[in-house]
């Protein structure tokens, strides 16, 4: 290991260098948003605009999107087209408003949770997504900590929690790469989790899956079991919500958002989308089926992502192992391996997270805040860091991560005093 | 005027031919819907993607909007680009999450609505459009009638109403081309509408412009003042949200919507923007500035609209004159003639609507609905129905409108005993 005095040496160097580089979110690069580019060949002025049915996807209407998109994404999640619903561009704007409609209307004939005496709880698997946490936060409901585990979150206490708080209700999940430890929920977990009994009769897991086909290899994937179908054999049909999207699939800002869930669910939450909207945009998931159906099959099109995502993961773990290996073998430091999704999770030592992310913002480099991973900010240890390998090009990947590395060495360097 | 006998075999006439026919919605036509074709072909797999800012328009963020599209609204709506935000597809959308801000998060800091002891009161200008009052209703306002007159709302009543019940929250306008009116508000009403005295802080216009270009005539057009700067001028500047969208310019599943306020008013919805979405469908909004800003005006593009359109309101007024000419000569039926807009409105004989509608149904000619234009469906004199002469080709619209017309003869005949 380096002297304090050499890697501080280092670390002016990087300073010295002006960098302006960005790792904070997980945004698809530049070639993989050319990837999708002829989606946008599927339709142009000679097209027939027509749905499978016959609707013209060029004028108002059909509040659940066109048949074939439901089945598309329906295909996706492993649920049928009927159980899907097909919105606009944004899934997390789907969440938001399905816990809008519990807040305000209730939950099939439930009472408003805005009309409960006291604040509505719900359950985060940490670390996790700060736009999840800050959703549930803005509705009002008290953001409560689950840890998570290597195979999911830990099943024991949800089940205890929500078993005996009927104030707990609902659960933010991100079952398959999780956002941000990369790993996947076990058959176990997915199966306890349908398997719950909560207090609360209009408990809803909202589960996001959202790397559902995200893969980074073809022979060493994740898989899940399927919720819906796990939930609906457990007696609890109607206690999921699922979501998806196309947006790190076909493009971020304008892709197609879904809801898979129960019949009872669906027809629930109609309620409120008659009101709402008159119809999403259908010719965006006309375009959306042509290009999935006709050009380029989901499959072939995701290993074209991963060709452009594999190498960067690999780099990170590259580096992180040549750098930070004496660090770790003094249990200090520790990262997941993901085989999908967009993000690494780094736990750096105790109380070094923000530091950590201070000194690389100093030296030019843009990391997810510390604390993001945590409802409100808090990381309780100040320990974890969210990678995000996505967006820059492989050399400002390289200089980014050496340069965290040198930070998170620097930190240890600083503790031991010498 | 021919003898019930008559008019009654004339009915059985129409019945005995088995039309089905739909009058119901103001969708534009499938002529229309063509008109908009080359839009699809402004963006292909060649096309550089960046908005003038150099924002990747296919990548997540920029929460208002791209800045040319943010522009080309603002000149539709004559209001400054940094006044208005950009949304999804949908302006009525765009109105219930606005409510919703209010109902959850309260405007500007003030008590959420929800968290209000007596409920919110709406005032509804009538007769008026059933998705508005259906959305306030949803939220959970008890909506109040107000008449719509020949220049506008009944500003006399409004005035009084607002400064005397704070718990009057707001209003809905369609100020221009109203629906179903169609007529316009006047200067004056516009500048009583901004000089408001409302009881309650957070009071609000919902100023919904959404037929601001859509005139059938070159030389025979209503304008109305920009809401915006009146109210600015009248010392209101945060009183109103003003809406439009493309969905009868361009595609109504596939536009854009967007929402002009003062910067105050885009700062306090910021708020709620921030945890719902990332942002919205960027490359619809470029595909739309590089039509209208490259392809076509849309001073041009809206006359290829009226070319269409103007025969069919023409057609409705003609077969009315013709048909209904005695019956408006007792007083008993009257209609609008609006120079732009999607509507007509028609007010038959007190009591006769609901009939009227029934009739045309039974013979396979569906309306909108008898009441659909007063809150709750409820029409007090059960006489209002609203035409939408865009959707039919002009052989059905004939048809249709003749048995209409047949309908409204055959109430009168019935009431007058012969």
């Amino acid at each position: 290991m380096k002297s304090l005095e050499e890697l501080r040496k280092e670390y002016e160097d990087y300073k010295a260098r002006g960098l302006k580089l960005d790792m904070s979110r997980g945004k698809p690069c530049r070639e993989q948003l050319e990837l999708s580019m002829p989606m946008l060949d599927t339709l142009d002025s000679k097209s027939v605009m027509a749905a499978e049915d016959g609707t013209d996807t060029r004028n108002y209407g059909v509040l659940f999107g066109i048949p074939e998109c439901r089945a598309l994404m329906g295909e996706m999640l492993g649920v049928p087209a009927d159980n899907v619903v097909v919105f606009g561009n944004s899934s997390l704007n789907v969440m938001f408003d399905v816990l809008g409609h519990a807040f305000h209307h209730g939950i099939m004939g439930g009472t408003p949770w805005c009309r409960l005496e006291k604040p509505v709880k719900w359950l985060c698997v940490v670390p996790g997504y700060d736009r999840h946490f800050g959703v549930s936060q803005y509705w009002g409901c008290e953001n409560v900590c689950v840890n998570m585990l290597l195979d999911g979150p830990d099943m024991g206490t949800i089940e205890e929690l929500v078993a005996s708080d009927e104030m707990i209700k609902g659960i933010w999940c991100v079952p398959k790469y999780s956002n941000p430890t990369g790993n996947s929920y076990s058959d176990e977990v997915v199966r306890r989790m349908a398997r719950l009994k909560p207090a609360a009769k209009d408990f809803r897991i909202f589960w996001d899956n959202a790397y559902g086909i995200h893969h980074l290899y073809d022979d060493n994937r994740d898989e899940i079991l399927d919720i819906i179908s796990e939930c609906a054999k457990a007696g609890n049909p109607d206690m999921v919500y699922e979501f998806a999207s196309t947006s790190k699939i076909s493009f971020p800002g304008a892709g197609v958002a879904c809801m898979a869930a129960s019949a009872a669910n669906i027809e629930d939450f109609k309620k409120q989308m008659n009101f709402q909207t008159i119809g999403h945009d259908k010719i965006n998931q006309l375009r959306h089926v042509k290009y999935f159906r006709e050009t380029e099959s989901l499959d072939v099109h995701m290993r074209r992502h991963a060709n452009i995502l594999r190498p960067k993961f690999q780099m990170v773990a590259n580096i992180f192992d040549d750098e930070l290996f004496e660090i770790k073998n003094r249990g200090l430091v520790r990262w997941t391996v993901p085989k999908g999704g967009y993000f690494i999770s780094l736990d750096v030592p105790k109380g070094c997270a923000k530091k950590v992310v201070k000194l690389c913002a100093d030296a030019g480099v843009k990391l997810t805040g510390a604390g993001a991973t945590y409802p409100g900010g808090y990381d309780p240890e100040d320990r974890n860091i969210r990678i995000a390998p996505s967006f820059p090009p492989l050399d400002e990947l390289e200089t980014a991560t050496r340069l965290l590395c040198l930070c998170v060495q620097l930190c240890v360097a600083e503790q031991d005093g010498f």
